[in-house]
């Protein structure tokens, strides 16, 4: 690990906002409104921060020392939640209300798998340190001298529990904890830098997060697996493309709850990647799609099971 | 470990298909239809996409938007279940039905045991990441420009437990969870070159698989110890060439299930490379095989014992 | 590692007093009126030993005796506590109030989170030491020939407990055990040298930290979450510029304490880094922030759950 | 470890058979004759493939698709059980059978306990990859071009369980998982070589054996303590000699059993290396031997206790 | 650590006795004489063995070959006991009382902290080595070549627990086990020398002490937290110079035993290091010591708790 | 370690028999005559094979057969027991029985403790294969032609806790899994050579022990605290020495067994070590010892405690 890493391997693919497809995805993420209000105020305001100032001026003319409390916090949000409950998809999509609400383009870089190295000592440490350094260096180039800034960059950490696991597992790994270290400073050095660049840090481990981390998060936004107005919402369209009635869909999305003594029901990723494709394979090739082995189908799938936090 | 490994390092022995030969033993393998039926569409839609647009055009006009769902899944199949229940057979054998159906050759690359390396830092990655590039060198050659590929390849990861262990267990080692990287990479890689290709992964301890490989799974197929229909379908010919009559058959088969307060019957390892071969060698060289004493036979064999998950 | 560290890679951001803004964190610092006089005379008398003498001579002529051991503890203070008690907010303010008492500059040097280094061995101890050689360096410049030193040092170690942890863990590192030993090293050395320096070490682990660096503090402050009265002071100026009633401020303080069976209620960070920013960014950029709302959003937030010490 | 093992290094003490003292040992070797019986077929078979065929045409004419999964099975055999039951007396006596009956020279090679190598990253890998090379190379220059082969070999692999530990423990070092892999390995080689070579494993830790390995036995043969009448047979020789009449043997016997709440009896080893050298000391140099006085030595020694897994 | 550390890399500060500061503190050290006398004759003979000779003839003349049994004994003294209850203390102030019975000089090594060394495989065992070397060739130029030696050496070893930690802990470290077996070597060696040098190993863990070094301890002195009288003897001369009377300073040494349903009371390091300079700094710089406020002051400090050995 | 370990590196201080003292030694270790005579006959058979023919000649004339077992034993006694109960005592001394008893000169040779080495990779295999050679070169030169053997060597292994650990203890490290069998090699070296050595192992851990050693022990004596009579020949003649009556001395004894509610008494070194000497220097050096002051003595030592087992 000579030399530099180059920024394909430290990031997995590019997306670049707006971009109407994923203007789609995030339109179709249903009952998660609060989530992407928060989040794009949160943005916004690094890219904007005197939009802030001016609703001050306007709503509270007297207040400007608490602005800074909100405008100093770290550009980093948690998202903590089950499998397959949106996290990911929250975070490559957000990126588009941004974007169309500021009139700027936005990128979001999602750190590689690959960062997490391959265990060579001081190795995770340089990739993070890399990764960062390219974050802060395209935020430079986007950054106002005043007013708002030209653009805005989204570093997206999914999958984190290697990463920033908290040090209070005493049998805490050296080269675990350097990744720790590297990850804080990235978060500093943005920050400090006022630049137009937030953080998103995706896990299902929340508790095992380091204190650290966890201090300096801005938001910590909670996931949890769909209701049944979420399940209703992913299934619709694409069994209504399928000829399902109202009922028909009605009686999938019932499945695909809790039952039976299950304590948990499908999440979006079961929907998604496991249920529809099978319906469609079910029939294909010779058959059309039959709604009410639809049902069975659901019915014989188990959903994936909630991942258990190891308090070892 | 400086040079690239070779082919035959990476590799444990490549099988062609159609072959004649297991197309037998696919047949032999009774009980898995459902198992079949949906491997064989996988793949075959990893060779032909474009047979589930002509599908869709037929049955579901309107359902366009839905096929992406199936068309985008990765290439990756997770066999899991107990020791002996089939699943090597499966994945050795599923190639032929492909290759059949949509009269192509298809070649299996089983990833050799040694690609788990040898403990040296750093190996295991650069192992899978050569085996994952000939995979892809391969499938690569027999994309088509347009329509249907000219044949397509499968990888095979049998025994996969070291491999893509989960990030669950905090005492995971470095190497190991480099492993897992590299794994994902692949999978990752073979995916977005929409090559025909396809990954299937065997494990005896499915909780303890990665949940980021277990995510990206298209499909997790179960698999059980032979129950009597199955057990009765291995034994039926072998038995009735040794001059088994019907009744001796069932006597041996019944010898084979859960009895006697045991939990579990005869894995189809049990009954093909232990009962069958005691049966014949207790007879050799002097006398004929005698099915009384095969029921006897049968009962003096303690089943292999079920694949406890190591929870510690 | 085999170049010296620079200033840079050691410490985070230092800070000189005295500060007017400091000064107005530190006056914010409700509740902490003991921790604050303790640690100001314990620093002053590291400045301006003759003061005690002259105390001694005013009071206690007779008691030259006892004022050795006053003077010869070693030069560090423990700030021990849970998370977002406010051990970092008085570490880094502190250093005011001592600057405006003597009439000196002080400087506060924060050892920078990448001092525990990235696991290599001897790596700790080098960057450990190499801390202790500049602040000690410096302290020399400013001690006095006789009488008052012309300044101070404060090294300020966060998050220390890594660096510190206890022996009494049979599994404990060697790297670690080698850093406690730096660290004691270098307390043994500012002591020696009579220097105007003084080490705070914070830790939200006290139980862990090492017999022997626990025996040579000076003093042991304990910090806990904020009370009641300790909120009100937090959140009555800022509220107060939102436009909050008295009334509707209590209803705000109450709604973040010990409530509903939870037994812990929001730390400082809590307050400042979440709470405020969430009232804020609720109301902004189209409606000013409603009392009412204030208080449901309180009620929302899941205040940070203390450290639990890992007594594995 | 840069150049070859030598063989002398490789292996502990090579023997040839026929030999009649090794003859003489098997024959002492009572109550084991379905375990000999089963080696010799299976050994045989491996030296003389076409017996099979001969005997399948002479008695099941039309079975002869049976015989490929007696003729499939990989060339391994494993003895488990208890410390001094009889494993390794057996290992080392059961090719003089072989070489009787199929008229040939058999060798034994046992793998050194060196082969275990120094903890050298890669060492065991190297060794066993070495031992197996060997052995193959033997083999080879035996194997008949059509027909019987003119010898065979047999590696002996003696207390395996550092070996071939299961892969089941998680916390499994890698130069462990690598010797697993390395044995594999040999074993495949030689299987499909269909070379006249069998390798016997004796392992007193069954349950950890790695499932890997565990599935490509063709046999498992069990051992077990010597029950009455092999403890008798065992010792009636030697004491008849030392003149000993009948009673008193039996006396001897039963005092070597389970008795007094113990659970267990004298292992082979027990009467052979401490009972009757014991008896023989206590008289020398002075007296002879007295048979109440054995009866006394054998109640005052405690035999060796069950070798206990180590489930942790 | 090619080179040869330097003696002061080796030892802490060299202490020379007789010092009238260092006999004022061993006087101050109330409540130990049967440890004192213990102690100075077991130095006293090392330096003077002819000594017992002449005492034996004296009073029991025929009594020569039981001196052996005390002349024979390794030059080593275990003092155990917990955190802050003089062990310290006693080891750097005893030689004082030795250089004087004698009429010798005597010179005290404390063992550096640094010579536990960095974690460098080999790095402990050169350390002490170097640290015994120099020890020994002291000792060699003070001894006599008849009669009485010139002069004695102690080696002080404070803080041994992780050096001597017990080989009844299976997970322990090989660099800690070679530090063990440097450190018998060293003992032996000094005693084989029949040199004019003794070393005092003090721990708070006696329980996890080497049984190969506990064996080799001449006498192993037990330290227990002051009790009232101790602690009386600890407070009285600087309470009075303050000017309390002899009941303020009984009201001072009651609220320092345990109380309260606290099971231990104050450690000598409490009253010296805590204690006094907090009785002094609450009433400096404006006001008097208040002996009323000395007793709230004792009441409110939590004595440091009794290091609990980790059984784990 | 690349040049070869000096003899003095490898050895402690080597013995060699006869010798008056060491005879005394023997004669003092009362209460072991039955360890004695089974030791002395073993090694003696090394020296002179020959006499188990004339005995059985003379008493057994056809038992010829029988004496195979007796001498084709290794020749390794493990000696096990508790701290402190006599066997480095007998490991010392037993060499001379057997010189006087052949008319020949034997030699001890104790393995260092620096022979378990200080952590490197390979060392300890080394360090041990040197000290076997060693031994094997000397013995080979006293090996006669024919007949009896012109002296003797023996090998002591003392506290060889660790150096032979079970591998049944899943995590044993790979250096210490070499150092076994490094040491397994040694004695099947001796004793395919029919040398005049022996090798004597003590241990106070025989459950840790490696099987495969413990299964090549020709025996294994047990060693225990020492009993009232026991006790009463070693301080008996000490005591008289300095003027003690029976009664003074039984007294004396009485208070070193197990008493008040304690579950074991003095081992031989308590007795030896510790009362002894502290009954002396209690006297030292102005008064005569008090015979009623000794028994308070032994009142107030606390005898170590029994060496527990780590079953972790």
């Amino acid at each position: 690990m000579n030399t530099k890493p180059t920024i394909d391997e430290l990031f997995d693919r590019r997306i670049t906002y707006p971009d109407v497809d994923l203007k789609d995805r995030l339109d179709d993420l249903v009952g998660l409104d609060d989530h992407k209000a928060r989040l794009t105020k949160m943005i916004s305001l690094l890219v904007n921060p005197a939009g802030l100032e001016a609703w001050a001026e306007k709503y509270h003319p007297g207040a400007n020392g608490v602005l800074g409390t909100v405008l100093r916090r770290p550009p980093l949000v948690v998202f903590e939640g089950d499998v397959g409950s949106g996290k990911t998809e929250l975070a490559e999509t957000i990126g588009d209300a941004v974007a169309r609400q500021e009139d700027i383009d936005i990128t979001l870089y999602p750190l590689s798998l690959s960062t997490r190295g391959q265990g060579r000592v001081g190795e995770m440490t340089q990739l993070l340190t890399a990764a960062f350094d390219h974050t802060i260096m395209e935020a430079e180039k986007l950054k106002a001298i005043s007013g708002k800034a030209r653009g805005a960059v989204i570093l997206l950490v999914d999958e984190a529990d290697a990463l920033a696991q908290s040090r209070e597992f005493a049998q805490m790994h050296h080269e675990d904890r350097a990744g720790v270290n590297a990850f804080i400073r990235g978060i500093d050095r943005i920050g400090k830098g006022h630049l137009p660049a937030a953080v998103i840090m995706c896990t299902n481990r929340l508790g095992a997060l380091d204190p650290a981390i966890r201090r300096r998060a801005a938001d910590i936004l909670t996931f949890e697996r769909p209701n049944e107005t979420q399940r209703h919402a992913v299934l619709s369209s694409p069994l209504k493309q399928l000829g399902f009635s109202q009922a028909q869909i009605d009686a999938v999305v019932a499945a695909t709850g809790a039952l039976n003594g299950r304590a948990y029901g499908f999440t979006f990723s079961d929907l998604k990647q496991r249920l529809l494709p099978q319906i469609v394979l079910d029939a294909y090739p010779h058959r059309p799609v039959d709604p009410a082995r639809a049902v069975e189908i659901a019915q014989t799938i188990v959903p994936t099971p909630p991942f258990m936090e190891d308090t070892s």
